[in-house]
């Protein structure tokens, strides 16, 4: 590394709304300096194919190759293979276009062969010429299981099939507390120079905190010398997109910025809020930049990705008096 | 069973050639009075997938879902999978359509749980409302070797991927000494009702002989009180389609309709020729139907089919003369 090397990021991330700020990120940032550590408690196996949701919406969004209209699968998709799929009695609840099939087919028989999620990702991100690192959080199989009032459901069941419509009654990752973190990712955090780690505005219960589950993430959050900033991904009391208002009521907590701050209390330095909870002001134990979060445009997600970095570097670390 | 039950016919077939006469015989006869015993050698595990080729061009044709065009693959097909797998990395020397995917990926699935090729293939079949029985010829791996010039090739690296260049020395059925053959198809010969049974002009060499290979087969055909035509793939001393040709030149055998009855004595009790090669009257010593063997159209097919129903009617049965 060369002294004139730009300083990395890191970015925590689920699917949809994070994968938007990570391209603004990747915009915003030097080439290479951005590493994007993923969560892969959605990730199961359809249709004896391994797929992983939030892994792809990642790589299809910084290739520039997302469907802009539902922001995960591919643009200019066909559904040839659901159609013929049907036919043959295959199950279709869970879509999956034809392009985004050789996501799925060549990492199935790739992971087959012996190789990790890890280097089957960053094979494919640099196919896709991504230039940024986007690590699986683990290796190793965590899934989330969401106890509802109709019982246990698989993520899927739960996200997909069900379309959220069950109470969520409490959330587990299994497999969680026996995974390894992938050791890109340990590596990041443990880099001397880096600038920022962001949480990115995806939902704290079902995406992040998958990844804060991995034993030894949260040591190397509390040890990293850079600043921690995450972006609520609640607008004026409203989630953008996704259950999270829906779980956070069912799970008796405030649909509120102020409880997402609560919520990542003891490992953030800092939190973005929407420009409407401004109102909230001084409502918050630690520093909170109030502006505009909502990622319409590709424009969107470049302004609030600098103003993410800019409000980091500007912010005295705060951990100390949160953490244990 | 009843009285008026139509007498069955059973079929043994390769792909496109043979799928192409099985579906005249389809059209020709009452309904549920086909079966077609497919040659499974061509089977392989590709992008961790298992590809049944012949037994998807019968299942295509006889759904009526072929590309006319290339007499394999569907109908209308798309290409996304192709062109993402390539550039995610994925080999492409195999062509896979997106809608033939998911024959691909169901019966893998399936398969992965315990189902048979042949309860998988029964289930396509009547899924896509196909009225005639198609039967793999065994649920074991049988693999065809092809020992060529340059070294052993497994079948689809010689036959796609390398176009049938290399020059062939000799073939074998890895496996077939094991295999078992299907019970259905067991049934269907022995079912004392029998009509007939066709060997489809489909390679002799790649398509038939593998059939054959299967242990109890050459017996069960022996023992069939039904009259056995096979229909020759040469019109005219050249192949219709594929290497059938060139194979037998590499062999050292003369590329005629009389190596084509050789090569099926003992088995046979008459051989539908081409109108091309009447002037062979006479060198056969089984009985011939010289016919139009060509079926471009649907008309074709099915008016071939009627004539070999009709040729094997009236045949005496002749293999006691050349068996043993």
């Amino acid at each position: 590394m060369s002294m004139t090397h730009p300083r990395p990021i890191v970015a925590l991330s689920g699917g949809v709304g994070g994968a938007k700020l990570s391209l603004g990120l990747l915009r915003t940032l030097p080439a290479d300096s951005l590493t994007v550590i993923v969560n892969t408690a959605d990730d199961f196996t359809h249709l004896g194919l391994r797929i992983s949701p939030d892994v792809d919406t990642t790589v299809y969004t910084l290739a520039d190759i997302v469907n802009p209209e539902t922001g995960w699968g591919r643009r200019d998709e066909t559904w040839n293979f659901m159609a013929a799929a049907a036919a043959l009695g295959g199950e279709t609840w869970f879509r999956l276009g034809d392009g985004d099939m050789a996501m799925h087919v060549e990492r199935t028989r790739r992971l087959a062969t012996g190789q990790s999620l890890s280097q089957i990702t960053a094979d494919m991100a640099r196919r896709l010429n991504i230039p940024a690192s986007i690590i699986p959080m683990t290796d190793d199989i965590v899934a989330t299981i969401v106890a509802t009032d109709a019982g246990d459901l698989a993520f899927q069941d739960y996200f997909v099939r069900h379309q959220c419509a069950p109470g969520v009654v409490s959330l587990r990752f299994a497999g969680a507390e026996q995974a390894r973190l992938a050791a890109a990712a340990a590596a990041a955090l443990g880099n001397p120079g880096l600038q920022a780690v962001v949480i990115c505005p995806s939902n704290p219960y079902l995406s992040i905190d998958p990844i804060l589950a991995i034993p030894g993430m949260k040591d190397l959050l509390h040890g990293c010398p850079a600043p921690i900033v995450a972006v609520s991904p609640l607008v004026g009391g409203k989630a953008v997109k996704g259950p999270t208002a829906k779980i956070m009521t069912e799970l008796d907590l405030s649909v509120s910025s102020l409880e997402i701050a609560r919520h990542y209390a003891g490992i953030i330095d800092g939190l973005v809020a929407d420009i409407e909870d401004r109102h909230l002001a001084g409502q918050f134990d630690l520093p909170v930049l109030f502006t505009e979060t909502l990622m319409s445009s590709l424009a969107d997600r470049e302004r609030l990705a600098s103003e993410v970095i800019r409000f980091a570097e500007g912010l005295v670390k705060q951990r100390k008096s949160h953490a244990g």
